[in-house]
């Protein structure tokens, strides 16, 4: 967990600030949850090995006894920190859905919580920056979430990212052509899942040592592109790749590759997934795919969904923004001793006329002041003390008077 | 703790950005920091009874045996939710002196968490918009915190606050003066804040009954005002109201009143304490004093800190911001079975134009839906089907369809 600075906290506000309002253009909404959420359904078997990860919030008004009798941490916690944004959204929807759209799109952008041991970027407290659509069974669903992804990318100046796409009806007719045994069906697909680190060859020495006869399975796992409906291999669902290829078609402003090996972590999706790609990264900058299953576990009744999140921690570190004109930005530089009241009437007069100022104290290296004033941010400074006024007031720009 | 829908989050975040900009345009910086603290931070002694109200945090990995040698649920628990934005800033400070201004204007704008029971107005998770200066010893730093506070309330259209004030040596001169032993000062004050409830003969009687000679007490208690130089009362701390003097003085843009019987919790505060009364309420809306002491306690040395918090919840539910205008806010109401590729494209062209923009599937009733729209803020819309084209897109406005 860490602390944001001035500098990087208002960059990180200006890079969300460029995705919220591409999301909001996009026709999506922006709603918020609460960070803890009920122990029980963090633990609802929807999360994955997320829930390993999520941080138990211990109850409150506990006695020793109680501590004495407890066998299990988790009888200690009603409470637990979200470990992502889906499982609040899926009790978010079953709550309120009599009050939101038959189609309902909402924005979240918001932190998450997972106790990972400390290595370097990965974080304990995490923002992510999910949309999803609710209620839609069509491609229309993947078709906006992938428009709506790839033009925030565009917005924040991120070139050449792809979207890898596939469908998990893909993944299992896969398996099944290779007669996986459908207990096997999720060990498999850790395995496939580590073909960037094991290559193909070990995927199918992996899947071998399970019992499984793979002949022919690494050069399918090497299979991409556009042109397999000429081909048919054996092991491709065509109504699903169909489904791919109208939707690449659909989003011409975005880069689709197909992927038969892209599997995405979590066990609720059933249909599309995908995942952003940078052309200068080892790993994605987010991704998301159909869970048509989800909601349902809290509504009763299935829903359709459909959800992509992007990763914010890794984005903004790739982000380069021009920098924000501070113009307008004015640091009164001022004795220690000066009247307080002529400063503060002086400062008052300064944002009446629009601009933003701060009251800094002389230290005894003026030119270090200066220099830090305008790594700050600040555009011009004025020495001020207990007689200046307003009308004698000079500004003078930081970047010449530093070189 | 709650959900919020779309428009009730859109308003909240409209609501934080008028706090966050004025703030910044006075020349403060925003920061962030986790929203877990080391538990032995959290109950350091530093955050009054609110350090009963922390969530506590699981530690991870317990063992049931763990569990049965514990005594104290805080023993299981080596981290918690932050209940209030001062002690993780003390606990910032510390951390990045060498890397802040030497004098250090913070913006807080965050949730914070405390276990109360569920309650009308009370919530376990809220937002608090705090700013602090650190590293000012003198008049300069109330002088600038009333101000932007002001400048807040003002830009948010919340006429007629008023700012009351004292200073907590007067307090302790006042108790001083009727030879409150102490030890009892504590209990005193707590009596003392009592005085909207039980009244000035209510708290003499509470101070009589620990002992303590009260006569006159309820006199002074109900004294107020700026003319009390002249008269002299003898439990007047002097230094102090001349301070309080010249700070009304300072501050013309807000309304100053001198309560002596404004106490504030936080045993944290040294001197000057100031609360928000809105003309129509029978609380606060915000706070804050000068904590000199405080800082040191996590960094060694003492350093000067002023620091006014806005209580963000109460403040959302009394702003009647003028509705946003969405004049470019646009859906299209297409059938179930529209072709999604071509909706997407007429969406992307609107966007292009500079439009927000939702796709909306028909419902059987079209004025329901339409109502609906415009009460989410869409101003304009059109009925779409797989032949419409852009060129042919009549958008119609919603506010002349409705009637």
């Amino acid at each position: 967990m860490r602390d944001f600075l001035p500098a990087d906290k208002a960059r990180r506000e200006r890079v969300l600030s460029v995705i919220r309002e591409t999301f909001l253009v996009h026709g999506f909404d922006e709603i918020e949850t609460p960070v803890m959420e009920d122990s029980s359904r963090l633990h609802a078997g929807l999360g994955g090995d997320n829930e390993k990860l999520a941080f138990g919030v211990l109850k409150r008004g506990l006695t020793p006894e109680d501590l004495a009798v407890a066998r299990d941490p988790l009888e200690l916690a009603d409470l637990g920190l979200r470990f992502d944004l889906t499982v609040p959204l899926a009790r978010f929807y079953a709550t309120h859905r009599t009050a939101l759209p038959s189609v309902f799109r909402s924005i979240q952008i918001a932190p998450v919580w997972r106790a990972e041991r400390p290595q370097k970027g990965r974080f304990r407290q995490f923002v992510q920056c999910d949309i999803d659509i609710i209620g839609e069974a069509g491609p229309l669903a993947e078709i906006e979430l992938i428009t709506a992804t790839s033009a925030a990318l565009d917005a924040l100046g991120l070139r050449g990212c792809t979207i890898r796409v596939n469908d998990r009806r893909i993944l299992i007719c896969l398996l099944n052509f290779w007669q996986v045994p459908a207990e096997l069906h999720e060990r498999a697909l850790i395995s496939i899942d580590k073909l960037d680190k094991i290559g193909a060859d070990g995927v199918a020495a992996e899947l071998a040592a399970l019992g499984i006869d793979t002949e022919g399975l690494a050069d399918a796992l090497a299979t991409s592109g556009w042109n397999l409906m000429a081909d048919a291999p054996p092991w491709l669902d065509r109504d699903a790749y169909q489904s791919l290829i109208d939707l690449r078609t659909a989003v011409p402003g975005a880069e689709l590759v197909f992927d038969p090996t892209l599997v995405r972590g979590m066990g609720y999706y059933t249909g599309t997934i995908f995942e952003v790609a940078h052309p200068e990264l080892g790993y994605s900058l987010g991704g998301g795919g159909r869970y048509d299953g989800m909601i349902g576990r809290f509504l009763g009744t299935d829903v359709p969904a459909t959800g992509f999140s992007l990763g914010f921690e890794r984005i903004v570190d790739l982000v380069e923004l021009a920098d924000k004109e501070e113009a307008d930005a004015v640091a009164l530089v001022h004795d220690r001793k000066a009247d307080p009241a002529t400063l503060v009437a002086l400062k008052t007069q300064l944002i009446a006329q629009g601009k933003r100022v701060r009251l800094e104290p002389r230290t005894k290296n003026t030119k270090t002041l200066l220099d830090q004033l305008l790594a700050s941010g600040f555009s011009h400074f004025a020495f001020v003390n207990d007689a200046t006024t307003a009308s004698e007031l000079e500004l003078r720009p930081l970047a010449e008077t530093r070189g």
